[in-house]
């Protein structure tokens, strides 16, 4: 996430210049040839390429605002998920008689946690995180779960067997969390807790599943491809065709010109139509660094950050007092 | 689910290459009877197509919105299921003394997801997966529930009596969980739990009816069939209009032209009416693939897959070692 | 519910005929003015026209989401409805220990299915099943709740005495509910259940209230008359203003014909603004009989065929076998 | 609310009679500097005009559909109190043991509805039922909260003592509530009910506190001023300029005339100027009068007959049957 | 929060003062360059500026759609947290033996609300609070958690132990609802309650937990910096083009006129570049003041109103008189 007031614009263009390229390329061509070339014939009419126009945006529209959708439920997720592992903390200290065995709870629901945030930054094929403008922006800011791995941050909340155990497992979260389970039923029967709290503890638990459920399915549910490409084509086609249509509504004004521009006001279709793909294609861009929240991206959701917070409160809980820094943004990143 | 970056331009093309075929008739009849059989009075203004042009605009995106909105939902109902079922297997053995008991919990849970499964794939007249365009399509992708029966699936769950009583119900996922309710009162009559922990697990079947019918809503409540009517009619009547629309504004082009395009700009009608036409029929199509979420078409939510996840997390579980292995996309695509 | 792929054309114009009628009028009045009586200044400017097309769009799209909301929450319902029947069939099984009284308790359960059923299709002022259009149309389906009383219905689940005193209670569905209740503590003083599964089934009753409470909602409170009114003056005042902003767009190309056609183009002014208003008024009509979903019409929520199939499913939980056939369309058209 | 077919024409136009003749002022002034004073440089390029009256549509469009929502869910909640009361009524019949003593919760619960909905007819600034055209319709049905006091109707249900207190509170729906969990606490101490069931009606009583939050929450939370204050000079500013716009577009039609009307095409200006400008108040009036569902204008969520429909049920479960007759409407309005 | 009828027309260009001075600046350059020095050239066609402005249109109207959705759920949440703060008030004194202990647990509560809401008035660096358009105008209006320090509102209602305590801690809101936890272990270790209303109140205490998560998530997840970025980017540009494309159309009105106006009409394009320039940039500032509702803006969530009202009504449950009075509005603004 970026936490600064905004993008610098230079940032902005820095970011989609690869984009700007092309657009220039596909300005330039169509005036050579109207205007070096004499292929008058190429000037379509402005109707065409404007019904377009608001056909995309419409479409550029939606898009946006399904991917915003998907980053804000991606963050009303993990709202939950940090404020139920801190009613998980408070719950767990209250309810069992040792103390000892609640900090085992609260630990392996970190071990959870660290799962989680490994298993949601795994690439995904239709992710956008690995494409040039990205990898390029990506060296400004750091990705915790590039810079350890996962068997480190595991090993600090759970012990040796179980550690062995949870490396082996398909999905590592559903498995620690199926440990939880297990961990609840022989407290249970050691007489830690009574049966209503047994009950009222696997009912949260149960409610974590849902939480880890609704996080795989932002993960692995992308907008869904047919409205991606659909989308993608919509883009294009109007690009390319912006600048035929303009050629004319350029051209008509050198009627009533004298002087050194009359004449070449075709040349001004560059500057604008590549103005006006921009803006397009930014938008289009915006919304696919927005789609995935989870990719790594400066435009994911913090879970990292919100891991580290969550790691702070439940210790604090437990009245430990090392506790680690929460995680500083770097350039205005925090993810 | 297509779970690659996206759909290649040649993949959407041809998917959609009957509607372009007739696109590009409707675009020449009326370039040659303007052109050649000089009629010229068949050029209508551009307004009463502009307009038309734009309300098509505004009932297709919603359209597209509503179906995204369903296919979202049905992978919100199924994430549901899939995290519901796990902890459905953490409870049953968390709860019962005997772990035979929860195995059997847990197995006739897996029948109820394959029950499920094959209830949703079954064909709707309303589905769109039997069109030409779609049959052929489907070549590229296999769908389990049409490679094996339900009975050969429920076999690996159920004993064999139960199985035969199974296929006799009317609504086989609901007699399962219905099962299920029996079972759960034996158990609490044979004191494998007490009361609180009875009511508990009542608790979570009453929410497996509620995400059951939920999906079946989905099922069997389509995109109302008057506003599927009322589209289709606006995109085939926008797609008649839009080449007429075209004729004058091409036309009038030739004034300012010199050399071979002087007066058959109008020709260029036929390219230009075929791609704007094609944009709005992909969009209808894009829109009619995703309204059933269930059908067995490419875009569908992958439920095969994600009862087989479900399946390897609940025996795993179990602690058995022979899981099947998860299931594989072909072609990118993955049911 | 229409369950057919779409309505055909034909059907489509056949249930629109009455606009057709009147916008033909509305079309050649103004043309007839203009081109036989000469009033060349009836001919206003496009602008205005696209103006209002343009808002109107807007507004007329506002309603028709609107009223798609409503369908979908009224399924919503509905759908909870079935399956929290189911649950209750469920659970009133397993937690008496007399068979004889589940029954009783299942029984009621389809009494206030009824009940609610015969409430919903109680006719409204605002309703527009009483429009001559669909008043046509409705003979080609039949509605269940006006073929049989209640009373009949009813005598089917309750005793006799029972059956007197639910039809004297001024809301059936809220009397049957509140004899649910009745009927639970008495079950509980009796001995039949402990005191948290009784807890728990009127935590089931409260939540059947409030679904009850949804869909009178959806029956009582109507998209609002104040947004329907202004919706019918936008489309009536478009419907009329179009042929005139059409006159002189058709008029202008007069100027470059030749031949037969040449001065008659304003009588194109016909097709295209009854084409034109069409749409728009079709887009209302369609919005309206979405409006209601529970006014009798083809694109209701199909009520009566869902209760059967929650009293088919239930009475198959009882053991029962000779169960009521589910209910089937007829023309496509099952309510 | 209006639970007529619709408004009238007639009645919308009276209700908006005093912007009509404002819009009328509006429009001569214009067309007679124009055209008397010749002031031709008074017509402003269309092209302004269009804009603005797009963007103006957007902002409308989006005003209406949030004064939808706002209407909707006060409709939810209400609905969702009408439906917990009955639940209410129903669970302290079936938990108590003393019938007296369920009467006692049930009257008191009837006075917080009545608290609850004089709360809710309390005027706020921002509401537009104080303005001319609203109180002129206001004539026309009755507010039943401006016909008694509060205190008389409280004087119903509760004892002398208890009124005495609640008239002193602050908030008295809170009071009475609070007083509820009071009643609560004696009747467990005085072994009336179990535990478990105390504890289910505490939580009952959360929920009633959290509809009570809703419905002051919508009563208290305008439609931000900030949004509304843009939207007013969004429909002014184009209401101002549209006649400016539309001088030179009728203006330009003198030229193809002859007869009477030639040279006087401007004086059009004023009807349809008039005419769409009255649209676009009309649409913001509408939405002025929805944006408060609770201040006693006609198109008000019926409360009033709500807690009607609440008490009748409620009396009618305590076996009652003096029972008060239904609200009726008058003038087609129910409040 | 406005609480009057709306803000006035000189209010908001005051607030808008330093927009509109370089809106002329941006309108009197291009047409001096075009009037005066004969740069006829810079007159752009007007389709260019029409299409962006429709899409920025688009992109305005989206950004304050999602900033209305902020404020409203930031109220949601507000909302519940005030009627849930009642229900624990309730809760406490009804459970609890000792009224000493109730009250312990609802002056800690109360302490709870103030850490929350000075928690949620610490500025973020997105925040537009220290714009100088905002700070002129925060003078006008008061924000109590700038008049007092946490410190003091907390020794109201915490011992002294404890506030130390609490001072101390990171997340002072999470630690007190923590502290919550142990005194309700405590007070179910001292037989004051028996566990099953001890695990009813660990509930509500979860339930805290998610309210404050949801209310620091709208503080802390801005409107994603991406999307505001290009939103000012958008209108930046449109505001830059628009004296641009409307030089020609003001310029094109010269020739039908006559008198002292004739050639001067090009002048008209500063006022009216800058009416709609400042109706899009007071759009976006408008969405700028509301995405954030937890500033300290005058369109802020009255958050300190509102736990005036809880204290209110808390103590009042205590039976207290001296209860504070509520927060009165200066300016007709409240927070």
């Amino acid at each position: 996430m970026h936490i600064g007031k905004s993008y610098r614009i230079s940032e902005f263009i820095a970011w989609t210049k690869r984009d700007i390229y092309l657009l220039v390329v596909m300005g330039v061509v169509p005036v050579v040839l109207y205007q070096m070339a004499d292929l008058k014939w190429l000037g379509i009419p402005w109707t065409v390429v404007a019904l377009l126009g608001t056909a995309t945006a419409f479409i550029v529209g939606f898009k946006n605002s399904q991917t915003y959708s998907r980053i804000w439920e991606a963050r009303q997720v993990w709202g939950d998920i940090l404020s139920s592992s801190r009613a998980w903390g408070v719950t767990s200290r209250d309810y069992l008689k040792s103390a000892e065995k609640a900090k085992e709870l609260i630990y392996r629901h970190l071990a959870w946690l660290a799962a989680m945030r490994y298993q949601m930054r795994e690439p995904r094929p239709w992710e956008s995180s690995h494409k040039t403008n990205n990898i390029r922006y990506s060296r400004l800011y750091c990705i915790p779960e590039k810079e350890t791995t996962l068997e480190a941050e595991l090993a600090k909340y759970l012990s040796c067997e179980e550690l062995k155990e949870v490396l082996l497992a398909q999905n590592k979260a559903t498995y620690l969390m199926s440990t939880q389970g297990k961990a609840l039923k022989e407290l249970f029967a050691k007489e830690e807790m009574v049966v209503s709290q047994f009950i009222d503890m696997e009912k949260v638990l149960r409610d974590f599943f849902l939480l880890q459920g609704r996080s795989e399915r932002i993960k692995d549910f992308p907008y869904p491809r047919q409205f991606a490409t659909i989308n993608r084509i919509f883009v294009k086609l109007f690009c390319l065709l912006l600048p035929f249509g303009l050629l004319r509504e350029f051209d008509k004004l050198n009627e009533s010109l004298t002087g050194i521009m009359k004449g070449n006001m075709v040349w001004l279709v560059v500057p604008f139509s590549v103005l006006l793909s921009w803006i397009y294609t930014s938008l289009e861009q915006v919304g696919d660094s927005t789609e995935c929240p989870f990719e790594g991206s400066p435009n994911d959701v913090p879970i990292s950050q919100m891991c580290r917070t969550a790691e702070i409160d439940l210790r604090e809980m437990l009245g430990e007092t090392e506790l680690p820094p929460p995680l500083e943004p770097k350039n205005s990143i925090v993810l």
